[in-house]
C-alpha cells in the first residue's frame, strides 16, 4: 500500500471511528456470537495475493464486528472497564505511525523522558510519595510479578537470581483471600510455589484482617519459614474492598516484609483528594501498581508501577549485553531494566495526551460522576425489597443480588442470579459480570465507563428489575 | 473532547501521519537529543485545566519529535527493525478505537477466534508443524519465559508451581554463548538461578557446537544436576547465526530436554521456501518463537509463540477465579491461560490486515529485496581492502568492521570502529548498532526496514566509506 492509498483509507477509517463512537449504543454490548462463528467464516490459509483494502475492511465490518464485545459502550458494566478516550486514541494513532522502540534511552530519548515525567505527574496528582520512581508496565499482573521478584531478591540478598531458590529458606507471601488471581500466578512464575502464598481471612467488608496476618506470620516463623512479602489490596476485584493499609504496614515493618500495594483499579480514585484516604499509609509501601488503562481513560496497555527503592528493581532486572550498550548507562533511564520485556511501545504519549487534554480537573469531574452513579444504583438496590446489597460500595462497583423474599435456599439464590445474569447479558442492552463472595453468587455492576451517563445506569436498573420479575414468573416463583 | 472534535483532529493527524511517512527521510534517523533535553521542556506537574488539542499537538511536533529515533526511516539499519506498515497502522487505529480486552473468549469472541486463525495462517505459511498451537505474546522475552516455565513444570512434574523449587534437583538450561540476554533474564525470573544457565561454545560461524552441548550435559549428570532445557537460536542477535537444529534436537531427545527455538528475528524468513532450511528439524521442538513485529511489517507488539503440547502450557498458566468463569471453559480458547498477562490487546487484527493486504507473495517480495540488499552490501565490504566481514551473512544482517591495512592492534581496531559508529550515527543519515564477536567490536547493518530500497543501502555504504577515510585522516592513520 502506497502512502497516498494509506492517506485515503486512514481518512475513511477516521470517519468510521468517529461514527462508531457516536453510534456505539446501537451495538449489543456483549457480543452475541457463538463459539466458532468467526472461525467458520475465515479461510484456512493466508491469501497468496494481496487483497484490496476495501475487501478487508468490509470483512472487518461484517465478520469481526459481530464478534466484538463493546468495551467502550456506556452500558458496559462488567469486570472493570478498560477505558479509552478520544485523546488516547489520537495518541495511539501517532504511536503506531512512529513505531518507536523505547527499550533504551537512545532508541528514542523522548519516549524515555516523557515516561519519566508522566510517572512523576501521575505520582504527584495521586498524592503518592514524592521520592518514588515509576515505570509503565503492560498489566498489573506483570507489575506485581516485578514486585514479587524484587521482594524475592531483597529477601535472599540477590542470591536467588544468582543460584536459584534451591538452597533458600521457604519464602512466604501473604495476601487476603480476595486478592486477585494474578498474585497466585506470579508466585508460581517466580518459582516460589503456590503453597507458599498464604491467604489471610477477611472481615465482613472483605478486607484483610490484620490480626489474622500477624498470626499467620508468627505461625510461619515457628515453622522455620521466611516471611517475605505482604500484598495489600486497595480495591479488590470482587468488591473493591480496601485493606487496612496502616495496620498492614505496621506489621510489614515489624517483620521486615516487602509491602506491595495492588490498587490496579481503584488507584485512579486518588486523583480525588476526598478519596485519598484509601491509600493512607502508602508511604510505607515498597511497591505500588495502578492501571490508568482501567478507569483513567487511557487505552490498554498502560499500567503504572511505582517503587520506593529504584536500585532494588534495577538490580533485579538489569542485564547489559554488548549489543545493548550505548555509553549512556547511569546517566539516563533505560526502561528495559525496569521490567521483563525488552521491547517497549511509546505508551507515555497516551498519558500525556489524556492528562493534558482533560486536565486533572476534567478527570476529577468524570470520576465524581461515576462515583455518584454508583451511589444512585446502590440506593435503588437498598430500597427494593427483592434486591440485596452484598458488599459495601467504597467506590463505583455495586455488588448485589436478586433475592425474592420467598426464597432462602442459598443454592437456589445462586442459580437464580446466574440465570438472571445470563438473560441480562443476552439482551445485548448491558453487560455485567459476577463473582462469589463468601460462597454467594453476586452480580457486579461497575459505573466507570468513559461515556456512561445517568440514563445508562437508570436503564440498567429498569432492565434488571424487569428481567428479574420475568424470570420469577417463568420459574413460577411468584 | 466531543466526537466531532475527535473526528476533526483525527483527520488532521491522518494527514500528518501520511506526510510523515512520505517525508520521513528529512528527519535524522537517530535522535540528536542530549540527555535531559525533553525533560527540561516539560512542566513538573500535570495541568489542572484541560488544554486545546492544537497546543498538545504543537508540543508533540516541537518537543517530542526531536527526541524520536525514527525506526520507520529506510536508513534505520540498527538492532533489528521494528517494522510497521500502512496496513498495520490502519489496524492499530481500529484496535485503539474498539479498545477491547481479549482476556477470555467471551470478552470479545472475534479477538480470540481471529488470533487462533492467524496463528494457524502464520504456522502454515512458515512451514511449521501442523499440529502446533500458537498464541500472540508481547515480546520474545516473554515468550521464552513461557517456554522456560513450561519446561520447569514438565521437568518437576508440575511440582514447582505447587511447592516451589526448594526441594528440586538443580535444573540446568543450555544455550549458546551467543544467546539473547533475555534468556538469562528469564532464567532468573523463573527462580532457576543464572548459574544454572550453561553457555555452550560456538564454532567459527557463531553457531552452537553440538559436541560441546553433549559434554556439558554429561558433566552435569555426573554432578547430579537435572538437565532440563536447551535453547537453539535460529538467527542470533549478534550475527544471525543459525544453530544446527537437527543435531541439537537429537541430543535434546536423547536426554529428555525441552527444546525451545528462538527465531525472534529470523523466523520471518521461513515465509520463503528457499530459506526454510534454517528450521530443518523444527518438528522436534517443544516451543518456538518468532516476532512478526520485527521483520514482518506488523507493528510492535506481536510475538508469535508456538508450542507442540498445548496442555503443558495451559497447565503451567491456568488459573480460574470465580470472577473470570464464563461457563465456556474447555469449549473455546481463553488466551489469558496461555501466558503471563491477563489483559490482552486485539493484536490479531494487525496480522490479519498485514497478511491480507500484502498476501504471502507480497511479503515474500519484500523479504527477497531485503536479502538481496544485504548480499550487495556484503560484497562491497568483501571487495574493499580496508573493510572486513566479521561473520557469515545467512540472512540480511551484515557484521563487518573498518580495518585499515596498517592497523593490527585489536584494541586499536575496537576503538576505531567505536569512533566510526559514533560519527556515523551522529550524522543523522543512518543508524547502525554494534556488538562484540569473540572480543572484536563489530558494526551491524540490517537491511530489513519496511521501506528500505537499494539507494538507501548504497548511500549507507558511501557514507561509511567516506567517514572511515575522514576518521583515518583525523587520527593521522593515513
Amino acid at each position: 500500500m502506497k502512502t497516498e492509498a494509506f492517506r485515503k483509507h486512514a481518512h475513511q477509517l477516521v470517519d468510521w471511528m468517529a461514527d462508531y463512537l457516536e453510534q456505539i449504543e446501537r451495538y449489543p454490548v456483549k457480543s452475541q456470537s457463538k463459539p466458532g462463528d468467526l472461525l467458520a467464516q475465515l479461510p484456512a490459509q493466508a491469501p497468496q495475493k494481496g487483497e484490496a483494502f476495501e475487501d478487508i475492511f468490509r470483512d472487518f465490518e461484517h465478520k469481526i464486528l459481530p464478534g466484538i464485545t463493546h468495551w467502550q459502550h456506556p452500558s458496559f458494566f462488567a469486570y472493570f472497564p478498560a477505558n479509552s478516550s478520544p485523546a488516547s486514541v489520537l495518541a495511539e494513532m501517532l504511536m503506531a505511525t512512529l513505531g518507536v522502540q523505547g527499550m533504551v534511552w537512545e532508541t528514542s530519548p523522548a519516549a524515555t523522558e516523557l515516561e519519566e515525567r508522566m510517572m512523576q505527574w501521575l505520582r504527584d496528582a495521586c498524592g503518592l510519595p514524592a521520592h518514588w520512581h515509576g515505570v509503565i508496565q503492560d498489566t498489573a499482573s506483570t507489575a506485581s510479578l516485578c514486585a514479587i521478584l524484587s521482594a524475592r531478591e531483597r529477601a535472599t540478598g540477590f542470591q536467588s537470581n544468582e543460584s536459584g531458590l534451591y538452597e533458600q529458606a521457604r519464602l512466604r507471601i501473604y495476601a487476603s483471600e480476595q486478592t486477585h488471581s494474578s498474585i497466585e500466578k506470579d508466585v508460581k512464575i517466580a518459582g516460589l510455589g503456590k503453597e507458599n502464598l498464604v491467604y489471610i481471612d477477611t472481615d465482613a467488608c472483605y478486607a484483610l484482617r490484620p490480626e489474622a496476618l500477624r498470626q499467620a506470620i508468627e505461625e510461619d516463623l515457628r515453622r522455620g519459614y521466611h516471611p517475605m512479602m505482604v500484598v495489600a489490596n486497595i480495591g479488590t476485584t470482587g468488591s473493591t474492598a480496601i485493606d487496612p493499609l496502616p495496620a498492614i504496614a505496621a506489621i510489614a515493618k515489624e517483620y521486615g516484609l516487602w509491602l506491595h500495594v495492588d490498587a490496579a483499579y481503584a488507584g485512579t480514585a486518588c486523583l480525588l483528594p476526598e478519596y485519598r484516604h484509601i491509600i493512607e499509609g502508602i508511604e510505607h509501601a515498597d511497591s505500588y501498581v495502578f492501571n490508568p488503562h482501567k478507569w483513567m481513560l487511557t487505552n490498554f496497555d498502560c499500567s503504572a508501577y511505582y517503587v520506593s527503592d529504584k536500585e532494588t528493581l534495577l538490580r533485579t532486572f538489569s542485564i547489559l549485553p554488548e549489543y545493548l550498550k550505548t555509553g549512556l548507562e547511569g546517566q539516563v533511564n533505560n526502561y528495559r531494566d525496569w521490567g521483563i520485556a525488552l521491547g517497549r511501545r511509546f505508551r507515555a504519549l497516551k498519558l500525556w495526551f489524556v492528562l493534558r487534554s482533560y486536565g486533572i480537573e476534567g478527570l476529577q469531574k468524570i470520576l465524581r460522576r461515576h462515583l455518584a452513579l454508583a451511589q444512585w444504583f446502590k440506593q435503588q438496590v437498598e430500597s427494593h425489597p427483592d434486591f440485596e446489597l452484598m458488599a459495601p460500595v467504597p467506590l463505583n462497583l455495586v455488588c448485589f443480588r436478586y433475592h425474592p423474599q420467598n426464597i432462602d435456599d442459598p443454592n437456589r439464590l445462586n442459580e437464580l442470579n446466574e440465570a438472571l445474569l445470563r438473560r441480562l447479558n443476552a439482551s445485548g442492552k448491558l453487560y455485567m459480570s459476577h463473582t462469589k463472595l463468601h460462597g454467594q453468587y453476586v452480580l457486579r455492576l461497575v459505573c466507570g465507563q468513559t461515556y456512561v451517563q445517568e440514563r445508562h445506569v437508570q436503564q440498567a436498573w429498569q432492565l434488571i428489575e424487569a428481567e428479574s420479575q420475568r424470570l420469577s414468573r417463568l420459574l413460577s416463583l411468584v
